[in-house]
């Protein structure tokens, strides 16, 4: 269906517009029934699945002057494929609710659609269902599917002993975002790290067949999501600041905005490293060693750095 | 965690709430891992798995002050059951992605979340992941799993010479719905099954072992959404009024708002009743027949009502 170029979502009307945005939607083999019933029906091959959901809000997890449509496509597809990533997994299925304002042009819809299905088609997984309703504020929510072919990799299994290891490029994303918030556009590859979070889809199967003992995607900052395997597996952490070659644009946007660089390393998200930790000398190629886990100290699970607590920024407060 | 009796969610913060809703959610044995992690497992047993997903606006598919807490809770689960339901098959997880102002009581999600947990357990589905986020307007993204235990029941198989059926009560929502845009509380049997729909969660699978060619649950309206069938199938469907016992409250509502009462039962969503197309003589019990399908006319599928076109309200316009 063609719609006019400057034509909004009211003008389109749901079911024309959802026949549009299917249509950008290629199905798998694994995909039975897709989009367009009441449910969509699956083929499952390992005898079970891992599902998770997330939600992005206009203004809180967006700007549409931030970032064109089809970035936030593949971002808003991004940080779900990369949770299942992060099981040691491999996402399959994913289904998209949008909640938008009647204004919303329809070409951005379709360019979102776009970008979104060009992320999932990276790692050959379905859109295979979705949601379109009217709201006052632009909502993404995402589910993704995904199978593991070895046990999923939890956040608890860390143990005393193993290392601290990441996979990707960390700390890139929130230097952009911090750009962006002073309203700059410039080391343009931070902003575009921002824009377009390009996250290790291999590297989280690899790491579980390696033995990886916890795993995580740093979605709220380094620290705070070495937090969260601290605590859910009972232990300590330090990690190293003679483990980060502070790559050029990130020491660019330090001197300029007169901030230490390594707090984009340590506090940000949203570039969609995986974090995991690994008995020693299981360290897989390309994961690279950060840190080391310690018993849980006297007053509990606790994360520092060289050994202290580390006062700057460190993550992000969703309330 | 216990929170003082006026506290919003901007005081409970993100990660306090997160763990007083996941300790009202029970977990099934299917659940091999479940909230708090990157993404839930579950166990699948037949092979594949049937999804869907919904989103409900506050303002625009329910009121805070049309209804309460939990009985948001129960809708937002029931919608979404229903259409695992629609293809034949049980619910088994879900996950909510809860897009929320700061200043919402905790109480509130706290309910909500109960009402939501309570009806899934008619089922014996789980709550096994979510999202929780700020947002200026309420928004619930829900998205559900499930399996069948034969072949689903799909909207396109409807064959000229079937027989088309009902199962559950139809109109009730659309009157209660009537009867609140008017400020009015009464009658209380239809206001409450706009509150609490009640789906008839047994009726699908038993539809699907009896042979039924298509289904659909009725979410935008009896005639809108037997368009859906009749266009996907590319037949067309008479429904009879005859077919219709018009209940008590609902003359009463049509009497007062001066309506025909029947415009509720063909054109109100809202009660997920189940609507189907079987073989005559198929017809499993409970189920009520209500029309017939027939060739598609010569310019294409369409409902007609005793033979001719509804001029009635025919259903919910998401845009």
């Amino acid at each position: 269906m063609a719609f006019p170029p400057d034509a909004t979502l009211a003008d389109a009307g749901e079911f024309g517009l959802i026949s549009a945005l299917t249509d950008l939607f290629a199905q798998g083999p694994h995909v039975l029934i897709g989009p367009g019933d009441d449910a969509a029906v699956l083929r499952v091959k390992t005898g079970h699945v891992v599902v998770s959901t997330d939600l992005m809000v206009e203004g809180r997890h967006f700007r549409r002057d931030w970032a064109s449509a089809s970035d936030v496509g593949h971002r808003a597809a991004a940080q779900n494929l990369s949770d299942i990533n992060a099981m040691g997994g491999r996402a399959t299925s994913l289904t998209i609710g949008l909640a938008a304002p009647a204004d919303l042009p329809v070409a951005w819809a379709l360019e979102f659609a776009q970008g979104f299905a060009d992320e999932c088609a990276l790692v050959g997984a379905s859109v295979v269902g979705g949601d379109l309703t009217r709201s006052d504020q632009l909502v993404i929510a995402v589910t993704v599917l995904g199978a593991c072919t070895q046990a999923p990799v939890v956040r608890s299994g860390a143990e005393p002993g193993d290392v601290v290891a990441i996979f990707g490029r960390q700390g890139w994303a929130a230097g952009g975002l911090a750009v962006l918030g002073r309203g700059f556009r410039s080391p343009r590859v931070l902003v575009e790290a921002y824009r377009r979070p390009e996250p290790p889809y291999d590297a989280g199967a690899v790491a579980a067949e390696a033995g990886a003992t916890a795993m995580i995607d740093i979605s709220d900052g380094l620290l705070a999501d070495a937090g969260h395997i601290a605590e859910d597996s009972g232990v300590s952490m330090d990690i190293f600041r003679s483990a980060f070659d502070v790559a050029e644009p990130l020491q660019a946007v330090g001197s300029a905005l007169g901030a230490d660089p390594l707090q984009f390393i340590l506090g940000g998200g949203d570039d969609h490293a995986l974090l995991a930790t690994f008995p020693a000398g299981s360290v897989p190629e390309g994961w690279h060693v950060i840190g080391e886990v310690a018993e849980a100290a006297d007053d509990g699970p606790r994360v520092t750095v060289d050994g202290a607590a580390y006062d700057g920024p460190t993550g992000w407060t969703h309330f």
